[in-house]
């Protein structure tokens, strides 16, 4: 990449809950270290040419489309790479028989070759190619729908999870990377488990090693430690992965309360904890660098615990639609203090897109208001969508301030967004957004949310490499 | 369109609620008076000159791709072709306040020149300009996502809505088209409203005769009778509007019980009626042709006089998601014997695509069985949800046997759709569909469901003719 960089264009952005910021000028990337990061910001700036002169420099310009805007790229904050093969494929399970029916099948094929998934397979069990063909497509889906962060899930698998570091590292995504720990026997399959927390720790270790060789800073990518989730682990283990996390200074991911089944069942293993929660908390494992996925349903009380542990939380509305797992009370959470962002939860979520979550995130708000008797206060404008799913995402990853707009010292984690335009008869381009030509950009804007998807994502950057652009 | 044409390939179809239909073959369609229909299937024919060989004729053999399938048109039971423009562009509000703020603003602008939209519009108003590129779009739009059949509502405007007719007869769309009656004083704005009773009739007389002038056998085009719906409606016009139509043997269309707000109003202003059914019913309005949109919120009573009076359902989960509406009874109004199709409602419904209307069945059908307490009872799978997209609305809009499926004598209303394939490196098509190879025919289906668009429609067919080709 260039030295520097100038964008010039119209930047839109979603700073506040109930700000959409629009504005047209240019900024200047430099790169440092090789991080593209905004030196300067001109929103006088009216043309190329006059922000080589206000800027005072000779640097590539970069325009956006005059019927597109430079956005923030997405933060997907839980997304389970392995489990992009099964996008759309959950029949009408909910989550317990879906882990059994679905997903452990699908995860322990990229690295067991007794996996039930190969049982009637024609083609010899290959592992790792398997892994291969997932983990370039769901990295490739990902920038293609603008998420230039994602906390992922892998699998169980060392070597499968590593290839995931590779080719997330190659593609240039910004990525966190869960090698997933499950090792309680009763809850786990015989195909598919850690022998132990030793088993479970020391793989988990190789993985965080593997991250470090990759990238030491950590910034652009880093080892995430990954409890699959409290039913799935011994109890010794969570606690040995929190002192772990804790070591190695990392993130740590985790579910949480996504499905009532499943909180009763924490509740059989746990008999001595008061909460789902109350089971992270006293293993250690609640910190302000972990990312907490779902909790749909969690007392005022537990929301207590995580705002005090300053733990965060992903709100994946897609999934807890599909999966039938309930109203995320997102308001209550915001208004209690909690940093919420929005994960897409593949495959759980059908879809490897946030914008697919901002809408979702949107429309379950409106349940949860009519369930509240029509009261309008629940629901999330996609303004406010929008910034769970920037802002929000760079809170719950730990990046407040460097992801999620154009101010000076932010990285250049952006998409530029483009939409279709109608002519006068009719016909219009190939995308699903539809412009006539009198709507405003507040309206545009919301025309993308509502109908957008890849298409109209014609170019991503990350920390000011171009990683994504549509042919 | 020749003769008869020969298709070939696979052929997939939901017959039934719990069938999904997977067949190869052959099917040969013939035109009969410029109609194309369904003369002969054969699930032998392994090949396209087989095909010739066993139907013993010569004839064009049209392919589906590998990786794809013939499939029945969608039919939308219900959509606002005029407000298509907004699609996506209804911010917080709810029914009511939407249809002031957003809706009647952007209708009357097809006929009116003193339409609030044109208030700070730069360019002189043309309503006729602003129809025409608002339905050519539409109904290309929605061709492209696979919809053979619609039933849309245009506007109070007689000229607009003709022109609607123009475009979806020349596109070749099976098209019912809704001249919008509105006259009630003090529920209609002063810019947007017929003026009387007689002023409603004469100009929904003036629709039905150029649909009649267009298409006199009423099978690809006619007038479908609109009045709104009750609260903006003088008692009078709905007992006119019900004669008209049954002199004219058309269909009816209109909305009920869609919102709260909306049910207490029909009380307040027709105090003498037991419900909102009851309004209807009285009018005259209820008739086996007729197309109640939402019934999000009837009683098992009112569910028997609709039943009784083989009136049919149009569910429209995106919009009532959307605008916060509430939760659809399916299940309950399936159990009890009602036809229900699926409806986009644009733009209370942001999506063009009743495959979206698909999904968000499916979802909605999750939330109500989540608050029934956890009975999955009241879930729609995927079959069920496509055959309510297909069969479901064939019923509802009076063409049950010859819409939906793949038997003789049934009409070539059909889409090709094409999936996407993903190499062992991990590159794939330009489809949100990733196939890797291993997913059998059922899953494949419900990849498409899940993250299927507009680009996995490769190919659409109206009464045999080719009526959109994606480039």
């Amino acid at each position: 990449m260039a030295a520097r960089t100038i964008y010039f264009g119209r930047f839109i952005s979603a700073p506040k809950p109930d700000e959409l910021l629009i504005q047209t000028g240019a900024v200047l990337v430099s790169s440092r270290d090789g991080r593209g990061v905004i030196e300067k910001v001109d929103w006088t700036v009216n043309g190329p040419n006059d922000a080589l002169s206000k800027f005072g420099i000779e640097a590539p310009v970069v325009t956006a489309h005059d019927n597109g805007f430079f956005f923030p790229g997405f933060i997907d904050t839980h997304i389970h790479a392995s489990q992009y093969p099964n996008a759309g494929i959950f029949g009408k399970s909910t989550l317990l028989d879906w882990l059994t029916t679905y997903t452990f099948p699908l995860e322990s094929s990229f690295g067991n070759v007794k996996s039930p998934m190969y049982k009637n397979a024609s083609e010899t069990p290959n592992p790792l190619a398997r892994a291969k063909a997932a983990y370039s497509r769901v990295v490739s889906r990902t920038l293609a729908h603008g998420t230039t962060t994602a906390s992922y899930y892998a699998t169980i698998h060392v070597e499968a999870t590593n290839l995931l570091a590779d080719i997330a590292f190659d593609k240039g995504q910004r990525a966190y990377i869960g090698r997933v720990c499950m090792d309680r026997p009763e809850m786990c399959p015989d195909y598919y488990r850690d022998e132990s927390t030793e088993e479970s720790i020391t793989n988990t270790k190789a993985s965080i090693e593997y991250c470090k060789s990759l990238d030491p800073s950590g910034e652009l990518l880093a080892h995430i430690v990954t409890p699959r989730f409290a039913p799935s682990c011994l109890p010794e283990t969570l606690t040995q992965l929190a002192t772990l996390a804790k070591e190695e200074d990392l993130r740590i991911q985790t579910h949480i309360s996504e499905n009532l089944n499943e909180v009763k069942l924490v509740k059989e293993l746990f008999p001595d904890r008061e909460s789902y929660t109350d089971v992270y908390n006293h293993h250690g494992l609640l910190t302000p660098r972990t990312i907490l996925a779902h909790a749909v349903h969690i007392s005022r009380e537990e929301m207590q615990v995580i705002k005090q542990r300053k733990a965060k939380v992903s709100h994946c509305p897609a999934s807890n639609s599909a999966l039938g797992s309930g109203f995320c009370p997102v308001r209550v959470m915001l208004d209690e203090g909690i940093d919420v962002g929005l994960g897409t939860d593949v495959s759980g979520g059908y879809s490897t897109s946030i914008l697919d979550a901002v809408r979702n995130a949107c429309m379950v708000s409106r349940h949860v208001g009519f369930l509240n008797g029509g009261d309008s206060r629940f629901n999330l404008g996609i303004t406010e969508a929008l910034w769970l799913g920037t802002v929000g995402g760079a809170k719950v990853v730990g990046l407040e301030g460097r992801l999620g707009g154009f101010e000076q010292g932010m990285l250049w984690d952006v998409q530029e967004v483009v939409l279709g335009e109608v002519k006068k008869d009719g016909e219009g381009d190939d995308t699903d957004v539809d412009i006539f030509g009198w709507e405003d950009w507040e309206n545009r804007v919301a025309k993308w949310v509502w109908n957008g998807d890849d298409r109209n994502v014609r170019r991503v950057w990350v920390g000011g490499r171009m990683v994504h652009e549509r042919k």
